[in-house]
């Protein structure tokens, strides 16, 4: 296993350096540390190979101070196991893709033959020359997860993987640490990392993809809930005169919006969009990515289908930004794409039906970070517990 | 002003002793301080008046450890405003309560009417001798607040408090530190301090009365959102077709469960209910209180529409409870005194709306603390400011 800091002070200071390389003055700025204490800590981790100097800083009055960065031989990997692909990427300290590679996988394959695709695909990686060791992995997969165990737990859509110790397999493959966590969790610390999130606190990322679900940041940090299944917003009830769930309740979110629904509400369409029809008669089947390019094409049915889902997305949001008053909402995901009709009308809904107070300086955008949120997701998350004391 | 902790240590040791005396050792185990520091620490605390010896603990083995505690000196005073009441309460360091009165009060009579009474109210505390100092004033006020600034912002049943420095004017009168919150958040500080929420870290307090507020507790520290107006789920919507509501919005949970919505549906039913048409007749008009006396005597159409309100607060707290995830719910408030008929019809729909992995193991209860959680909620706000570093 890699080294880890021995306290406190270093595992902060891995921390500021991963989220960017600083003068040894700049440091003692941020930290409560004495000068001698901070230099000390530094040339531990330094010895530690953990650290390395990077010439000296510009000056600022007197003695120009150290730069100091991360090590450029750190590693980590993030692994986003999606309902139908897996997504692997590794970066460097600073969490900065070095390399990522994506193929189609369908996640109900099970654990075994999933997880194998994922080794595979880091095995491309590592064939590059884009590391020898890895200093942790983070994982993402869409369903509930016990953060603590590693574990999914009784997820809907990933048969064979309930209680598979994900976290255990991947952290003994790999000879580092590992952590598992939701995939929608995972895209919100991207976000926070190094999308548009950087600057807020408390920010809620709304993934509509196969399923819906929502990442909630407080404080900085993913909030969880007491069983881990926070965010878990695709069976809020919309309407209890609609269609009925998976679940087994009428009206959920994503009864009416997601993957699933919209691919069912094309076929529904068709007779009135050329579009969709014609895709329909040619693959024997549509799904959501087809009403997004019939939309693109200025199709009405289509249009219309992404307004009404916007509408009941956007009823439920209103909920949340009354409720949990964030600074931002980012709106993520397969469905995402249908882009900019989708938000106007989310948006439209959410400012109308929210509290003044909560929606006075609420910036509601889509993601601009893509299939790349997971996987700096699961970086972030694995950097974040090397990078503390064991 | 009264004397404030120095250092972290300090305030930590401060915190750790209002939640219950304890022995030199005992807070050895729990702060990260060597035994020589700690002492050092301590006889400080006791040189300012905050800490005072008291006697030996019971042997852990070997030399037995000296009992420390909070000073009894110490007094921290609450005040919770509501929309017709105002309560103050003074409490020890413990934040036990010492002596609480309560008046009506209709805050509509604005700040300046309203704050002499509570003074008034005080005052009688005073002349019991209950205090002759006070380390701090903790407020609470039935709207939306700039918990910063200390002052309340546009808040809809308050006419003429929009932004009256009410903290200032607080603390000037009674010359130590003051912070004014919303009522809700501070009853969830008082059910986290004293009532059913104490081992809990993650949870939430519902309180329904004239108004319908939600206090958000995550880790142990209320969240408020950026604006500070998280928690504010009255105008979430139940359904497009509902009853318009004050907000301008139609079908908000306001709008058909809290005070004014039972208080008209009371008048509606009064024909089928031999208790309302006699009290309608007599006093001219009906309130919430007269819908319980109703159920508790076993009026069927009093009890209908507890159950039918119970139903759409427990549509709207199923989303919440699926997207936060809590450990606890709390319901507490005015309503929440229709008992138990409201609480079977809260948790029949939470439980079957939300999760099952969030209702695994959620209490959902009614709040047993009554109107003292909002005084000692209030203690508990301002001992957190006082018992920190400034």
């Amino acid at each position: 296993m890699p080294v880890r800091p021995e306290n406190v002070h270093q595992a902060t200071l891995l921390r500021l350096l991963r989220d960017g390389g600083r003068s040894r003055a700049e440091l003692g700025d941020v930290v409560d540390l004495s000068r001698s204490k901070l230099n000390l800590e530094l040339d531990r981790l330094i010895e530690m190979g953990l650290v390395e100097q990077a010439g000296l800083a510009a000056s600022r009055g007197g003695r120009r101070s150290g730069m100091v960065r991360l090590s450029p031989h750190i590693r980590f990997v993030g692994i986003d196991i999606g309902a139908t692909s897996v997504d692997v990427a590794v970066t460097n300290g600073e969490l900065e893709v070095l390399g990522h590679v994506s193929e189609l996988c369908d996640v109900r394959e099970g654990p075994a033959a999933v997880l194998d695709r994922a080794m595979e695909l880091l095995g491309k990686l590592r064939e590059q020359g884009l590391f020898t060791q890895l200093h942790g992995a983070g994982i993402g997969v869409p369903g509930p997860v016990s953060f603590r165990e590693g574990v999914p737990v009784a997820p809907p859509i990933m048969p064979g993987w309930d209680r598979y110790p994900v976290k255990d397999a991947i952290s003994q493959e790999l000879g580092c640490p590992a952590m598992v966590d939701n995939d929608v969790n995972l895209m919100a610390l991207g976000e926070l990392h190094t999308g548009l999130a950087r600057q807020v606190d408390d920010f809620l990322l709304i993934k509509i993809g196969t399923g819906i679900g929502c990442g909630i940041v407080v404080d900085g940090k993913i909030y969880r809930g007491v069983s881990g299944s926070a965010g878990d917003i695709g069976h809020m009830r919309v309407d209890d005169q609609g269609p009925t769930c998976t679940c087994g309740n009428t009206g959920c979110l994503e009864a009416y919006f997601g993957g699933a629904a919209l691919a069912r509400e094309a076929v529904r369409i068709a007779p009135r969009s050329s579009y969709l029809a014609e895709r329909l008669a040619l693959v024997g089947r549509l799904s959501a990515e087809d009403v997004a390019a019939a939309a693109t094409l200025g199709d009405p049915a289509a249009i219309q289908l992404i307004r009404d889902g916007g509408r009941q997305a956007g009823q439920v949001l209103a909920s949340l930004v009354s409720f949990f008053n964030p600074g931002l909402v980012i709106i993520a995901g397969g469905v995402a794409r249908l882009g900019h009709v989708l938000l106007a009308e989310i948006r439209s809904v959410v400012y109308r039906r929210s509290l003044p107070l909560a929606t006075g300086n609420l910036p509601i955008v889509l993601s601009e970070l893509g299939d790349t949120a997971g996987v700096i997701g699961g970086a972030r998350l694995i950097s974040d517990h090397v990078f503390s004391v064991s």
